[in-house]
């Protein structure tokens, strides 16, 4: 198993620092708000344009072109439609895997979101709000979505596999972010009683999950299991004999590099990247498939500037001045290498999806995402940054 | 002068077949009637994000990328914002300029509809109207947003030159593609009176319109003068002295050469490039620079299909079991030999805009489409069919 894959983020789940023009005119952080601040007409008409236009057959065929062989699909966990005000997307899933299909593409099905939240990201939808895992019904609910997902799509030739849950906080996570301070709750009575996932919760979640939607996926499927961010506590529970065909996703940013202490030089990049990353997939790999299903070459080396954690100008961070530290020659000999080198720690593990495909920025009208294209991987192939 | 470039088709100027999507829940089949039929709200709503989505900066980068020199974008009359209900796009016409000088493309500003429309086409935004040139109030209209355009890009870096009117149909053309059927009003009363523009018309427009913006443009700009499907009816008219950098638009889709009695086989259209295409170019850039503005690689042949001049599932046509004719590796061949004897016909003149960037056809949810991707310069570079 050599994956080679793109995250198709904010396709059908939004990240609004990927798409500002999305909620213009409102003062939503999330996918959560946004329907809360437009009329229904009004957010039924943004939502469906956005999504016939932002990802077409066409980008099937770029990123097998770019050498691509999968694409990892982040879906909402109202796909199904059964959440109003939100709007399902299941044909929308359906005609992904069809244009896969068509273009020798595996899916990796990633459900990236859950009722009141397992992370309390912008990502996960809702900032500052980690309620789910307390919440039996909803837990219930994303397993019930779970299963009929498997119903759906488990025997089609394009999948390669179901992750039941994206990036479950657990502790050591939750303080580092400090979630509550970097993605304020827009309503407090909403977030009262957030708090991190148990490893004692995700592990029983993800067994009930793997019961749930197993019978119903082809054999040679996998059903992948994001780490929590702690990428070794998961050797007893995915070695447990009954599992078959179960693999690990862990999300490597340089960001999270930085904020472990990482220096921002190349030289620490480097060292950081075969010191943890490549040596801890090394390990893991031993006894579970593991992919990077997240990283990018962004980093605050090539920025220029301290992005603190990949804080951006919608986190309200201005980089007042911001221009280009290096010149285009710079900045395609950092980011080669530290493709390269990257690159090289994924394939000691199993493969690697890359966040993400395409983002919106405009580096012209605003300055201050100067730097932030390298999380397009569609500019960082065209730049030359990544070999294609 | 040698511009390889690529038409901003359906970014600014919507063509419903281009991304069927934004008219859904609509009869509408043009531009002009979109919004008559949806509320304020969601037409602002709809307009927006696919303005933001369907071209961003990164477009500009992955024109580059494919060897490209030059964009031309289509703009709408309305573009000003002063002609309710449609929304203006004026700072989108400048952000353009700001990618294109950032990616060291060049714009050719394309004026691609007037009121009361220039052609009855459904890209002139008002399908079977043609009377713009019958009413001298739109006729100084648009002159006047010529010059406004002039007084605000006349000077960029990155303008290539202004086409004053695209497509202003003349008769030969008008009874060839008996606009009337193949563009059925939906408003007999409003299209009453409509005929093509006469030749005297268009040579006493596109003076006015030479004279209302060449004092804003830097000298060595093009005014881009569009053939109105006559390409050797122009002669004395651009051999003026005192005209400056003005130049030839010509039109040569394979569709219209089909029309013309051309035999839908390879031998057949390689014949009529050379005898009629790069003969054609070879006669008239003897006097003036000529650029064929639009072409693409789509064609009956290589479709299976007869296509009947380009009509598509939107015009009604339903190709009933249309499958794929050849396997992927004869279609490759089958345009790159087209395109290498389409490029080397544009290259004895000064050089082409591929029609279009990109096109949003689901092949597979809709098969009517097979064959349609041909229209998507992304698409061909991405296929192999044109060397990016």
């Amino acid at each position: 198993m050599d994956i080679k894959g793109v995250n198709l983020g904010n396709w059908l789940v939004l990240e609004k620092w990927m798409s500002p023009a999305l909620f213009e005119g409102t003062t939503a952080e999330d996918e959560y708000h946004l329907p809360r601040q437009l009329s229904k007409e009004v957010y039924e008409a943004r939502i469906r344009v956005h999504r016939s236009e932002y990802i077409s057959e066409r980008d099937f065929l770029a990123i097998r072109r770019m050498g691509m062989n999968a694409v990892r699909i982040p879906v909402p966990y109202f796909i199904f439609g059964d959440r109003p005000p939100f709007i399902g997307c299941i044909k929308e899933l359906d005609r992904a895997f069809d244009w896969a299909e068509k273009y020798n593409l595996k899916v990796l099905i990633d459900l990236h979101t859950a009722p009141l939240s397992q992370n309390g990201f912008d990502n996960g939808g809702l900032c500052g709000v980690c309620r789910w895992s307390q919440t039996p019904g909803e837990v219930e609910y994303v397993l019930q979505v779970l299963e009929k997902l498997s119903v759906r799509y488990g025997q089609r030739k394009g999948l390669l596999g179901m992750e039941p849950i994206n990036e479950p906080i657990t502790e050591p996570m939750w303080k580092r972010m400090d979630v509550p301070s970097r993605y304020p709750a827009s309503d407090p009575e909403q977030a009262a009683g957030s708090a991190p996932n148990t490893l004692e919760f995700l592990r029983d979640f993800y067994t009930n999950a793997y019961n749930r939607i197993r019978p119903h996926m082809a054999e040679d499927c996998f059903v992948v299991f994001h780490d929590g961010f702690q990428m070794k506590a998961w050797k007893d529970f995915l070695t447990r004999p009954h599992f078959q065909n179960v693999m690990l996703d862990t999300h490597l940013y340089l960001m999270l590099a930085e904020q472990d202490g990482c220096p921002r030089t190349m030289d620490g990049y480097l060292a950081y990247i075969e010191e943890h990353y490549a040596q801890d997939i090394r390990e893991v790999q031993e006894y579970v498939p593991v992919i990077c299903g997240e990283w990018c070459l962004f980093n605050s080396y090539a920025v220029g500037v301290d992005t603190r954690g990949g804080q951006s100008v919608l986190n309200g961070m201005e980089f007042s001045g911001n221009k280009e530290r290096f010149t285009p020659e710079q900045k395609k000999e950092i980011y080669r290498t530290l493709a390269n080198a990257l690159l090289s720690a994924w394939s000691v593990g199993s493969g690697y999806f890359y966040w993400s495909y395409k983002v919106l920025l405009d580096t012209c009208g605003d300055p201050n995402w100067i730097g932030w294209d390298s999380w397009d991987l569609g500019r960082c192939v065209d730049e030359g940054w990544v070999r294609g």
